[in-house]
């Protein structure tokens, strides 16, 4: 219920605003003895930290993460291990530039949360975003890294595929080009494309919308739950909270309304460890129950709303007025959600994983 | 964290089996001295009833609800109101066609939750697709009925925008018009293309996919919450969890990926009555908070795994066989989507509504 | 979160009102192939039932359970098991003796929830006292039964051990006493006195309080979990959301207060089979997580309201008047509190089994 | 579900060892614009604090409270109010006074949660208790602190009734007077006369029990929910969660049990602002839901586990040893039981007021 708190039998609380004195998370309801070292965590906040390529947002944050409880060194290995308490993720937060806020403070970027803060709460923190800031999704990531923990046979990767209308092709899909291009794509030919195509709008101090695909191989059939506990519904739900996300869609997605029942139908035979399926258009999920097969998840992300253009907009009196964001910001949010997307998976992953086991023992 | 129960403060449990004896709800949290009659619910799910055209299933059911607790006369006018305890829905299953299972039993249906309940549990109720059969969204329309009337302002609205690779033409939407069509369809002439071309898909013992959108219009600026707590959140999750469904877009959605800053930001100018839009790509919701604009959906069903041709498929014991499903099925989803869509919606809205009133007070 | 509904993963919603048509639950998250037929939960709700002997309300109710769904032939066996689906149970209300409310419709009963759900709700269904009625606990007879075969090494067991100021002789305890008496009563000679001393206090009219205890044994050492899911926090929530109850004590309970710290420490041993206790003033009970040994509840429920003698009182219109509760009701509701008191051990000590399997996999 | 959260409109999440570097609480769903400063919490705090008398532990700590999220300053007022967003409270662990624990380190203290962690997760934080330590009180405290600003009209209060065997002179109550002496004691001469006693239980390295009473003054009817969603359910648990609590009672309490109908109805009068009732045996709470009455609610601590004498027990590989615990402790819990006793009622208080405020817009 808890408006800050994602899952139900792995349940990740964060806490803190863009230009605070720390963000941070709670995780809660981890397994006890598994190994968990801030190195691990902290290898995928790296990928998702701000500042690495020009394409992201200049603010630099080392992003170090620290843990404050819930591991202790285990009783026979004297490795740092989980108890199965709470386990407190902390990042101070240091480039908290310190600037001249009086004309966000009290004007609403079209396209932002401002207006709707506003609305609700009757304020906002205003310095870089406040808790509406993408930072938040730091802990997203480092939750993440725990998740991942838990369900160690599972891979899940996230990739690029779309920046505005330019598309990979899906021929050239290669994972191990992701590591290699500042856009986590999968296609070589498109990131060299995309380069100068967001140098231009970088400049322009514009910014563009993207598409982010995430794949989790390895889990086994049988997570997820009828009717309101299904796995695509709460995969739905957690990456169309990501920041800046409009659409979401499994497997075939959208392209399934266009198919036939013979068309879309993943016909079944048997291999030597169990079923095969002889195409994907479920994405992984029947029923809301993983099938076996790769559980496939995309994401639409808008543009981010700060823009250099002056747009029309009013201020928190009603006046009108018009805004232009200078600051630092990223042009394309997209590229930063690839690691979000991925500990969103993650995440609902591990809260299906304990909950299939409590109900079925598995 | 319930499997079977959807939302937080307006919450809503069903249960029951496509051929069990009845199936049912229990609607809790709602406020006490509402209005509540059997009549208003049953006026939904007429709009869901099967076999009210030949483009839906041919299963014969009255689908006559019955309120039986939770409700009792106001002292001061007499009428029947809510009295804040759960209320407990009811519909018989009358028109359980005593048949022959032995082919379904066994097998399971490409494409269908068939296999992957058999993973999870062990066993599953074959009979008409036991749980995961899209009978229990007739509970969803009952429960939204009695949600929309605790949002009384809210006007929810759904129609179908595409059945296959045939879209609606927007210039010609009119929302009277998905009263007169069997499709909810608001462009007429698309309405009729559609006739003609599902009795095709029909008569082939095929299906075919399709596109619902649904809107809410009234809904105030403030509902909904960051960070997990989003309406757009909740919104994708209770869509995705619709019997079929593969994706899910709020506003712009897939097609914000290609839109700029400038394009994207849907500019504000002050009305008499209160901030005015100029274009709503956000579809009614900002960092997770309503606008006050009109909130759009828009998700996609998959076409029915229920089709004549035979498929490759194997059984419980491993089994390679082919199947092909007689009986009697929808040849698209989607049309009896749209009522549904609009339930989860209001669903949805009730809840945050409470949510929104336990934090603001407002 | 919901008001109606009991537990975490093993979840409960009733619903229903003393003299509606009828009262129910949803039994969710119930592992699946658990054999489960409806002759087992009627044996538990026949012990709960009105009118079987003359210390009890002399309301007549067969108390036939049906199960609606959440339960199909096992593919091998044959036998009917559980689904994992949600388990619908309802009980028909028979003996709902048209009556003249006049009296009690306006009036508030002294030490009844008349007037706090009037203060809430600004309505209440008076009819028998509608949902707030003891007939409601039914149900968690019902839900317990099916909790029961979830935790099928675990024995749980309710006796009274004290009506009015008359407290059983610990000495005396003979558990197969229990069902030998109208009382649940595990001391012959106590059931002895008590016969008489009840009879006089039904001949008056009047009402008496009780005390129960409830144990389970053959809880393994490990279920309940620090520091807000203890499984005593859960357990003392539980008794005390018993009908009329007003304390709940643990193990050594009230009486610890006045132990020093050496009296009190249940010292261990080394058992064949693993640790052995010397005492057990813990009630099995330590840090919220249980031993192993015999957990041990005690709940004190008052007198019914429902009484003779006149009470001065005021009506929903603020007038001061007096009333007289003539109808059926219960000498001592303690007597009937024994079989509600295992049922909710049950419920609590299934979910919590399921909550630790969940993190633990044990 | 959290295993770590409390409530669940105003939900507290806590977090943190004895021995680690910090502990904290993340209190999410507090209401907006509520001023909020740091030393609001910190005096509350500062009643817990260990070390302020020779009754409770020397531990050394200053318990300074940071707020790390969810303020900010109000735009029209400019005080530090709270945005609506989670707050993120931490207390630095300062007196980890290091010490060779190779005692307790394998060896089960009786009575303690040393042999059930161990059960349950396999490994246990033994430094000072870990998570199980009474240190994590403190963030009950803090969080509080908080909850009672949002029921400001709410007046809570604590008190020490009992320690030992030796209760207090209802007749001789005077709230004034907690705060004269080191136990919380409303009765002077028991206070004077506690001294001796609990000094040479003190200097005996012993402990000893207690009862704590807490009442909260000016709840108006209607908070509080049926059937499991009861004001008194959640009170239960609340105070039996607390560490060391065996028993828990409301208004008349196992003295109920005693009492006849007659006796223990709160007759009804009315007076210039409403009902005014003639006793207070229901505490408050009838049928779940406030009266408006008083609410009043005792609970029963176990003496401490750690004690200078030899105790028998076990260590964890099963070897039969003894314990003696040396270092610091509080001879009797009791006492810092208090303000965590009025912590847990404002916690519960604040997320009932939430909840009412939900359903019925009150």
């Amino acid at each position: 219920m808890s408006h800050n708190t994602l899952g139900h039998l792995f349940r990740v609380t964060t806490w803190g605003e863009s230009h605070g004195p720390a963000i941070g998370c709670v995780v809660d309801g981890c397994p006890p003895r598994i190994p968990l070292a801030e190195a691990e965590i902290q290898s995928f906040l790296d990928k998702r930290r701000p500042g690495t390529s020009r394409f992201t947002t200049q603010r630099q944050e080392p992003d170090a993460v620290r843990i404050l409880s819930g591991v202790f060194p285990d009783p026979d290995s004297g490795e740092q291990v989980t108890t199965g308490a709470p386990i407190s993720l902390v990042i101070d937060n240091l480039d908290q530039r310190s600037k001249d806020y009086s004309d966000i403070k009290d004007k609403f970027r079209p396209g932002h949360a401002d207006i709707t803060y506003d609305a609700k709460y009757g304020l906002r923190d205003y310095r870089g975003g406040g808790r509406s800031s993408a930072r938040e999704t730091a802990m997203r990531v480092a939750a993440g890294a725990i998740a991942r923990k838990i369900i160690p046979g599972v891979t899940i990767r996230g990739a690029l595929v779309q920046i505005g209308a330019r598309a990979i092709e899906r021929a050239n899909w290669d994972w191990a080009e992701t590591a290699r291009n500042p856009f986590f794509c999968p296609d070589p030919r498109a990131a060299a494309d995309w380069e100068d195509y967001l140098d231009e709008i970088r400049r322009a101090g514009s910014s563009i919308g993207a598409v982010v695909e995430v794949t989790a191989s390895g889990v086994p059939a049988g997570w997820g739950a009828p009717v309101y506990g299904k796995l695509d519904q709460d995969l739905a739900g957690a990456m169309m909270g990501i920041n800046a996300a409009k659409g979401v869609e499994i497997g075939a997605g959208f392209a399934a309304a266009a198919l036939s029942g013979e068309e879309n139908a993943d016909e079944i035979r048997m291999g030597p460890e169990g079923p095969v399926f002889l195409s994907n258009n479920a994405g992984g999920i029947l029923g809301g129950i993983s099938s076996g097969q790769d559980i496939v998840v995309r994401f639409a992300v808008k543009p981010t709303s700060s823009i250099l253009s002056p747009r029309r907009t009013i201020d928190r009196h009603g006046k009108e007025t018009e805004i232009s964001t200078r600051g630092r910001h990223d042009p394309c949010v997209g590229i930063r959600a690839v690691p979000v997307g991925e500990a969103m998976m993650a995440i609902v992953l591990a809260d299906h994983y304990l909950r299939h086991r409590a109900q079925t023992g598995a």
